[in-house]
């Protein structure tokens, strides 16, 4: 046998874009787990050969099921094995003798158990892993892999497209929650794996593999716990050298971790341990997935530098206290504008109520783009100022468009702000940040709510990072800033 | 003249149920400040009398325009100024003259402009409120008070039902804001008032006020300065004994009291004194408008009693290890159920994928509310619990719509979900809290948004408290905890 370091990403490659695959335990009109698979990647629109099997055979989907793994011809590159624990060894044994490259293993019931029945039927997995073929699982979701046109059960409406960012999760339901959340912020994904116990595959080979991958451009982790603590360190160092590994460990609380053991049967760890070890790897930590999807977004979409001296542009005192507060609470600094272009802005904006230190207060939140993109030229201009923060309270259209006449989409300014923003960011070379915070959230105003989310895809379409609020804004460039410091004081 | 401290609370009575108010500065058929403000109070259904005042006369929205305060016939108890400030101090003195009880200064351009002009307007203005005339403002909002039929440029739309939730704000931006993300949570309101520069009514009074109306049971605060901090600490004690008081003090950061200066002229303090104070007056400290809304939220929904052991219920092994974590983050503790327990909640729930230690995994996050109810009865009636947790996923119910024949409000269960918590609370006499969190927030996801919306109406209605995620949750449980925790200890 080869050496696994050698092939492995070969067999990894065949695992990602499987041609033929192998569905083991589906019943004919029935609707468990195999069932449920083959539906999903035939409406995911799966292109290559999907093979059900079953021993009483018929028919599933217009598909003829196979009573038998050896029955089907020619070479299966993946096997989607959803039979009941107690047959998976048998199952995983035939695709081993039949050379099947990969299996992912769906069924629940092994070590998570915490039974000796679980643990020897997980041993008995480990032993034919031994043998000779590469597992995903068991009790997971397995992978969501646009480009070879598999995903995971609960992902029948996950992008089509490929994109930058990656995500290794021990649980499947992460899995899913992170790849919607990442979803609804305009991300795509390379590739996604929940690997559950992980018995084989799992956080040190894989993220080895995305380390290498050319399509991953971000690599993001939800871990419960690590096979080879040492082995796993070594790697993420050299990965985090060429590009980000974002990480949200959990179990790291007492009933966390007795959580965890129910869960993936993993062993946490110590908090001192992990921190320690995700400092020093330059990991950037996140607490949750909603923290994570916009941490990808942020080094999806940020120049790849680190970010100090911040000027905030918004209509309204109490919205420049509260960035300025959270922008240094963050570690960003807000230098004050020299008198010559404070003076610049100020003839420009209305009056009373506006200033133009630094944050710049626009005095009302209804100035329209055309101003505000000649305040964020001259503010993102000074040599001082590495990013812009521009605030824009888009619930306050909803007055005008009582006032009538106009839908709340055209009230709206949001396509010559993002022209505007272009420009600024084109002719600044500094990215500006859109904070659009949205207080109105009854049900009557769910319009606010469509216009907010059309706006946020015309806006990540230009480039433009947006976010809800200044804590989560501010949260994810410091993560995209501290990042590039360490990994440029790592290099000298 | 009487003493202020004896009157104070008549004269305020009045000014927030005014019964005849005057809007200076109002010219027909114009957009600015005081038209608006008097369609705002019509739209609003402001049941009182409305004089409007301009030198020039005619009429607007129906209603004679009074060319001198002098010629409206009898008493009046508001009158909002909103004539450019030069103009404001010759509008007040009139006021005064005609024995105004109150006036609220909605004009920008004192102090906060920093100039020796707007300085000198404001001392003038201070001069008149010597001689005997309540001010609110300038640069301010004024009142939003359902009760006396009156609210804020802003507030076209604000409830008009009364609530147990009282504001004070410098920033009149921050009143809106707030008062629209209590409102999408189902609070109400009694009292809310932006005082903007306060050079009459400000934080000290409004206090002693709002902690003796017994419509207010809640008591928020924006504060950039302070005028007299001895005083407002004598009284913000006094307060706290009775009712809590929740402050979001903008301007603790270098540039954040920067921005404080141009915004309300406040001297801002330093974060030392400020954290120290409020900590020992047993105030609820928050960092934003939402997590105050929040905290309300959750004074106003569960019972006046500090809450120390949890117990979480939730189909899905990641989510079990988020709450875990979240809640011991926040000083929570989810204490191990006796054997027992755990024996007779894995009865029923499905198999393989579940646990019972605590927390509860439920295996899938589909399990019907009939199945919950069992479970949350059995860990609520442990002594050992003082509140318990659910998570639900209702975006899974989107792929049961899918399969056909349902609308997505039919397939979410959130009608018999909220029958059963409420059996449950009054069962068990300890609150349920629900997570409902939402990772698929698209633009083609609207409907989950909605269902979501009208399911938390839902969920308020019957008493249970709901957030989005388990930040936000255990943080809020964790400041009424807190409170009560430390208002017992003093009273001891």
């Amino acid at each position: 046998m080869p050496d696994k370091k050698q092939i492995g990403n070969t067999q990894l490659e065949r695992i990602f874009h499987p041609k033929r695959l192998a569905v083991i335990g589906v019943s004919a009109g029935s609707l468990g787990f195999g069932s449920r698979t083959i539906q999903t990647l035939l409406h995911f629109g799966y292109q290559g050969e999907i093979y059900p099997v079953n021993p009483k055979g018929g028919t599933i989907a217009g598909l003829k099921i196979f009573k038998t793994l050896e029955e089907i011809p020619g070479d299966l590159d993946l096997a989607i094995i959803t039979v009941p624990a107690p047959l998976v060894p048998e199952a995983l044994e035939a695709c081993r003798k039949k050379g099947v490259i990969g299996a992912e293993i769906l069924s629940a019931g092994f070590k998570e158990l915490g039974t000796p029945e679980g643990i020897a039927l997980e041993d008995e997995v480990k032993r034919i892993v031994q043998k000779g073929i590469r597992v995903v699982g068991p009790n997971c979701f397995g992978i969501y892999c646009p480009a070879g046109g598999i995903t995971i059960l609960p992902g029948l409406d996950f992008s089509h497209e490929s994109g930058p960012v990656a995500f290794l999760a021990q649980s499947g339901g992460m899995a899913g929650e992170f790849v919607n959340n990442g979803k609804s912020l305009g991300l795509k994904f390379s590739k996604v794996v929940s690997f559950g116990n992980g018995v084989d595959l799992r956080e040190t080979e894989l993220l080895h593999y995305l380390g290498e991958d050319p399509e991953t451009k971000v690599i993001c982790m939800y871990m419960e716990g690590v096979e080879d603590g040492r082995a796993f360190f070594k790697v993420l160092k050299e990965v985090t050298a060429k590009k980000p590994v974002i990480i949200y460990k959990g179990g790291l609380s007492q009933s966390g971790s007795r959580a965890v053991v129910s869960h993936t049967a993993s062993l946490g760890g110590s908090r001192q341990i992990w921190e320690s070890m995700m400092r020093q790897a330059n990991v950037v930590q996140v607490n949750n997935s909603w923290e994570m999807a916009q941490a990808s977004l942020a080094f999806v979409v940020l120049p790849e530098r680190p970010f100090q001296r911040v000027a905030v542009v918004g209509g309204g005192g109490a919205l420049g206290v509260a960035a300025s507060d959270t922008a240094e609470s963050f570690g960003f600094e807000l230098p004050i504008f020299p008198t010559s272009t404070q003076e610049r802005i100020m003839a420009i904006l209305p009056k009373p109520g506006s200033s133009a230190t630094n944050p710049v207060d626009a005095a009302n939140p209804g100035v329209p783009p055309e101003i505000l993109k000649e305040v964020l030229l001259k503010t993102g201009m000074e040599e001082k100022i590495d990013l812009q923060i521009l605030i824009q309270l888009f619930f306050i259209y909803k007055s005008i468009v009582r006032q009538g006449g106009m839908t709340l989409d055209e009230a709206t300014p949001y396509r010559n702000l993002g022209k505007a923003i272009e420009e600024v960011q084109g002719q600044t070379n500094k990215p500006v940040i859109l904070i659009l915070p949205n207080s109105r959230r009854e049900a009557e105003d769910l319009d606010l709510e469509e216009v907010r989310r059309k706006a946020c895809c015309l806006f990540f379409e230009k480039g433009v990072l947006t976010f809800e609020n200044l804590t989560d804004a501010f949260r994810a460039i410091a993560q995209v800033s501290r990042y590039y410091t360490r990994r440029e004081a790592g290099k000298r």
